[in-house]
């Protein structure tokens, strides 16, 4: 018999909590011991909750509990769960976790806590809700070298394009349908400016390739500035407008990663992932592209993803899981230059000039009066920024993916 | 250091071979250790081999040598593969394989024994070649019921329908393409009738419900009888056809499963699985519907599968890896009639029989002259059959995926 707290009994909170008394039977089948929960640690009252004696305002109950092993962390924010986990670490309690922005800032530090300690820190629920990604990463492509991963990694905005460009909404008009579904937040900035993702594909480079990706060394962008005029010329290329969390070893082995807006051919099954669904598209050196998809947030895909974790960690209590990376002083990123891409661009110059800036272009059949839409050879970032200020009233720079 | 055998030294072998040294410092990492491999066993002659000193033709060399720990079971077939794989594992080694058709036929008995010696018996590479599917299906959904499964499971079929989807040809045409490709065998019978995803199906409905199911209670039909007319139809309908092996677990608990085409719906991720790909959707009652996507076969894809079994072996040798199910004198297969589907069906007799014989049924726009195409309610597997039989002139008679 493990025994188990939660921290914060929230929506994943109270889904973890509903998991592990749904599936008590499987669950510790699965981890070879029953897993009872102990305490669930939140600062309101939970007065008509079944199983009120659980509760605690005290960080203290549990970590000095000696019969706890495992903690879900699923409280969010920076702090407390940060100061919270050190010290449950340090105590010798495993922490799982879906609080992606924790691990994306001091997972480095949460892990090495966690091996000095012989307990484990998991994240599966970190990255793309319920679907597995971080284990099949971590473990089941572990004898591949991981070339690139692109993902779908928010759900808010996914939702947002694609009803842009199945129901041809305005964004204004997608994202208020988003917050009247409850996809969106009150304030959406952090999915639709893209720090959500941005902290997502931190955590997936940092265990693809073992060492740490500091997230703000990742070039961020999001949908605010997309059109449903874009999307409607992705659709004349045979493309759509997705927002992809990327990232690429390079052949001097540094990492380029970003967060930005980008072209996919409807061939990719990227472009086949709608609605608010997340999909990560990995590619390996030996397995070649492989897909992850699934639903990327949600209490119960969430929830399972952490009660994953948490029968992982109670299996592996004698001999750690092996799931992580190393902090390192190392600057392994390549910088937002690091890898050239073709870019789509619209502007109300020319033709004639932009060949002149651009030099070999592909013309893209013009959908408004007076606009010039092309397709640019690779390109940086910058070199796409520096040109483009060459030419009068740009309206639009997308990056393909290829 | 952990000492590595390989049992056969075909396509996946070789495979397997070329990972574990292009690999090794990756693979070392990820296992904890460094793998080395001392045993290539094979029956054919590779003087050429820059290692040929690994070669033998005597597998009591690799059972008798206390040293080696896990074993790549790559051979294919059934014998002597189950006898090598018995002897190993009762010798205390670890063994993986590639191969499905042992893993269906005798992996109860070959998990029991492995359980016995406290080793791993290990076949992620049996089920979607690269794709990580067993392990997840197994640990990162563990905290799921597991409701339903519905995959295509073969890349020949798939590659088959394909070209009659997308190229118009003709099933026979297709047949050919695939085999001048090396997608098809020269005998296309386990491929085209089915027989490869039913032993597919069986392993993943095994593993997802914890008990056997036996692949000899799967009812199996392959694609030998679908037309280019059939697919049009589908098209007609805004579906495809894909040869689908389908796994439920029905409220008594017992397990429905078959292999046949199924129309499935354009908007259903299933759906996009093109050419040799295949794609799993896993169905948690947690979780909802999770898909996972990449190269079904091929030597790099497959063997990296092996290799990361090997790995995994590694990391448990003190702990066995809780992944297997258990046999089971209980039936608890529902037979072919333990679910309904609705059916589409085409027939040469009237539209008026068919309601008469059907009851309410859904008239499809007829591509043919002389020709009813009709959807029916739902009817198990007899029912369609019997009914079907009430008319003259059946043509084609096809589930439908919901």
């Amino acid at each position: 018999m493990a025994k188990a707290a939660i921290m914060g009994y929230g929506t994943v909170g109270s889904g973890v909590y509903e998991i592990l008394k749904k599936n008590a039977a499987k669950i510790g089948a699965a981890a070879d011991e029953d897993i009872e929960l102990k305490y669930i640690l939140d600062i309101r009252e939970f007065d008509n909750h079944p199983e009120k004696y659980l509760f605690t305002k005290d960080v203290n109950d549990i970590i000095k509990d000696d019969e706890v092993s495992v903690v879900a962390e699923v409280m969010g924010g920076l702090h407390p769960a940060y100061e919270f986990t050190k010290e449950l670490l340090s105590a010798g309690k495993s922490v799982v976790t879906s609080n992606k922005e924790l691990v994306a800032t001091y997972g480095s530090e949460l892990l090495e806590i966690a091996e000095k300690h012989n307990v484990n820190y998991m994240f599966e629920a970190s990255v793309g809700g319920g679907i597995p990604i971080i284990r099949p990463l971590n473990r089941c492509l572990a004898a591949n070298n991981i070339i690139r991963i692109a993902g779908i990694l928010n759900g808010t905005t996914n939702y947002i394009l694609y009803q842009m460009i199945t129901n041809d909404k305005s964004f204004d008009e997608a994202l208020k349908d988003a917050q009247a579904n409850g996809y969106a937040e009150r304030n959406p900035a952090a999915d639709i400016e893209g720090h959500d993702a941005c902290r997502k594909i931190a955590i997936l480079s940092s265990l693809a390739w073992g060492k740490e990706v500091d997230y703000t060394n990742i070039g961020t962008e999001g949908i605010v500035n997309i059109t449903l005029e874009d999307v409607r010329y992705a659709a004349s290329v045979g493309s759509v407008i997705k927002l992809i969390g990327y990232a690429e070893q390079l052949e001097n082995g540094k990492i380029y990663a970003h967060v930005a807006p980008m072209l996919i051919k409807r061939d990719c099954l990227l472009s086949d992932i709608d609605d608010v669904y997340n999909g990560i598209m990995v590619t390996g050196d030996s397995v070649g592209d492989v897909m992850f998809y699934g639903a990327g947030a949600g209490k119960l895909p969430t929830a399972s993803a952490v009660v994953a974790d948490m029968i992982d960690s109670v299996i592996h209590k004698a001999r750690r899981s092996l799931i992580g990376w190393a902090k390192t002083d190392e600057d392994i990123c390549a910088g937002v230059d690091g890898k050239k891409f073709r870019y789509f661009m619209r502007t109300s110059d020319t033709a004639e000039n932009a060949g002149k800036v651009f030099g070999d272009i592909e013309l893209v059949k013009s959908l408004a009066e007076g606009e010039t839409a092309f397709i640019t050879g690779e390109l940086t970032a910058s070199e796409a920024a520096d040109k483009a200020k060459e030419l009068s009233g740009m309206i639009s720079s997308i990056r393909i993916f290829a």
